[in-house]
């Protein structure tokens, strides 16, 4: 399918996103549809909702600010809790509907919604408070957690709070048949290469060849290097999920996140191997901050739930071959991720691993398997 | 799923297309698969390579352009027909694979591949003949036909021939059971939407009520205002197509295309209604130009076809609610195509449509009904 409409952002109190980027990026959250999809993922909504409402305390009488307002819920939700004054900025066209949210549900004397981009509004003062939705898949994809930092270190009193306060990372080893399946279409797609060569010959007298090594990496890449969104059973896994990495929102910087993110963790095998693939997900906190800590702590989990997945999912990263291992033994996971250069919002994952521990599969395991896939 | 990946443009001769534009356009043609599906599909590639191959007399000792040249194939075709030298422009990277092609198949000294916009670039001398595979759904989806009458402008001698020569867009109307199938998602959309403001209502007593009409819109603009590719199967047809606009592509002009095109074109029903949907397609011809004429007239069509469609399909505009008419009356139909306002590269199309004849629905049908689609 072609690319989707792009809308044209207009009455703009800031200026609008670089063209490309909103090509890429934005025009996706311009649609009531997509907003819809985000609200009815009732542990995601319902964690904003608690976060807030149970929370009223730290809101009554503040100054909040919401980066990416989409439709203009969390907004309201911290205008119910009692703040002050709201500023729900947002890049799209989606700032319209949230206008007119605001004013059906009665709010318009504390939301002022502002259409632009977190880094080229102006805000008549700091705020007590920033929240956002900016969570990607595997929490990082999109790149939006930048436009909060900045928010943060542009508008943020000292001492106030970010909600959610603090992410973190996590993998597991599991059982999979994506590994399988990614291998066997992988082996289709090269057959019918074979059999398009033939043709390409017969047909046109173009001998098609020598494009065969391009074309497996291409595929290759498709199949067998790109992670995959799925809804997880815990039963799957073959051990506990290891934290990757751990943020308290307040403190990281913008270049830190920019920077390739490099960490080792280890992975305690419950049970023993082949270990299909990784499993990535994430968790935020709504700490509040230091000096302004919540009252009721939430947290929004992504993890292999078997009453289902939030719609961000799982991301499932194949490991071809599978890993062997013995149930006691560990798998010493180094994991890098950096951004894509040709689409900051998208990334790049690459691991090493060693198995660790007295099976059989720990001795052989004497150099890292490496293995790199793309977050598309 | 996310934006494809965008390969970067580097050692261009020429200048790379404009970056909004590559991220919506240009980058799904930087993949080897996408080429194999354009070049596998041999009723499209069979016919360049018959409009070449049985025309040799035209080919030989002359100066050819081939605009878009993807894979090669086309400048290859040409080269094989004894063309003197072949100009092979590709904006993308698929550039690179194309001069990997042409060395492996001996024809660097005929094929000279540039990678660059053909608004860009220069070359040495003119051309006798320019080749191009340029049409998108619909023909004029994609809008590439523009960069093929620059490079008429830019590059061809006088007297020189485009191939293909003639294009021509067709209308038929059709039984279908698309239009019924998407009135029943589009409830079923909706139907979904007042279980979803119930839940905001209850779990989160923000009502959303006011956004409902543009939810409705969206969704009828998705569901019922939106063109289909299909396969169409000849026995759908409930009467002959009609051409809508017939192209002779040395005389059209860039401000031509560039303007709304309104034309109006009359249907003879064979058989009575319901008429579900009009099925839009285009055929195109080599004929070579006044000057220097083709010997053999190939042509590539993209109709209806039991054996199945090209990789065009075709699209399908569903009826909501269908026409009804009998069998010997007659469809005016007055059709506006034009680009949209937001990506030149894909297309409105609006209809009005009376029914003439002796039938009782002909009297009944006093002012025309109005459509609306786009083309995605």
């Amino acid at each position: 399918m072609a690319a989707k409409a792009i809308g044209k952002v207009s009455e703009l109190d800031g200026e609008a996103p670089e063209s490309t980027d909103f090509a890429n990026y934005f025009c996706t959250y311009a649609y009531i549809y997509h907003q819809k999809d985000m609200l009815e993922d009732h542990k995601r909504t319902g964690a904003y909702y608690q976060a807030v409402l149970s929370n009223k305390r730290q809101l009554q009488g503040k100054v909040v600010l919401d980066v990416g307002t989409g439709s203009g819920i969390l907004a309201i939700f911290a205008a119910k809790a009692g703040a002050k004054k709201v500023y729900a900025v947002e890049a799209t066209n989606m700032a319209k509907h949230a206008q007119n949210l605001v004013d059906h549900n009665k709010m318009s004397h504390v939301i002022e919604v502002i259409q632009g981009t977190i880094e080229s509004i102006q805000l008549p003062e700091k705020v007590d408070i920033i929240i956002s939705e900016w969570m990607g898949y595997f929490l990082l994809r999109e790149s939006m957690l930048d436009s909060v930092l900045v928010a943060r270190d542009r508008f943020l009193l000292p001492g106030g709070a970010l909600y959610p306060s603090h992410a973190a990372i996590y993998m597991a080893p599991i059982r999979s048949n994506l590994a399988n399946q990614r291998t066997g279409e992988f082996q289709g797609s090269m057959e019918g290469w074979a059999d398009f060569l033939q043709e390409m010959q017969h047909y046109y007298q173009v001998n098609l060849e020598c494009l065969s090594d391009a074309y497996r990496t291409e595929q290759k890449d498709y199949y067998l290097h790109t992670s995959q969104w799925t809804d997880t059973h815990p039963q799957q896994m073959l051990g506990p999920a290891a934290p990757f990495i751990k943020y308290d929102l307040h403190n990281v910087t913008l270049e830190e996140l920019k920077a390739p993110l490099r960490s080792e963790f280890v992975l305690h095998m419950t049970d023993g191997g082949p270990v299909d693939a990784l499993c990535g997900f994430f968790d935020v906190w709504f700490r509040g901050s230091v000096e302004n800590p919540v009252d009721n702590e939430i947290r929004l989990s992504t993890g292999p739930d078997p009453t289902g997945a939030t719609h961000w999912g799982q991301q499932t990263f194949p490991l071809h071959p599978p890993i062997d291992c013995a149930p006691g033994d560990r798998l010493r996971v180094l994991l890098e991720v950096s951004r894509r250069l040709d689409n900051q919002r998208l990334l790049h994952v690459k691991a090493a691993i060693t198995v660790e521990g007295n099976s059989i599969y720990a001795e052989q395991s004497k150099t890292p398997r490496t293995f790199r896939w793309n977050i598309e």
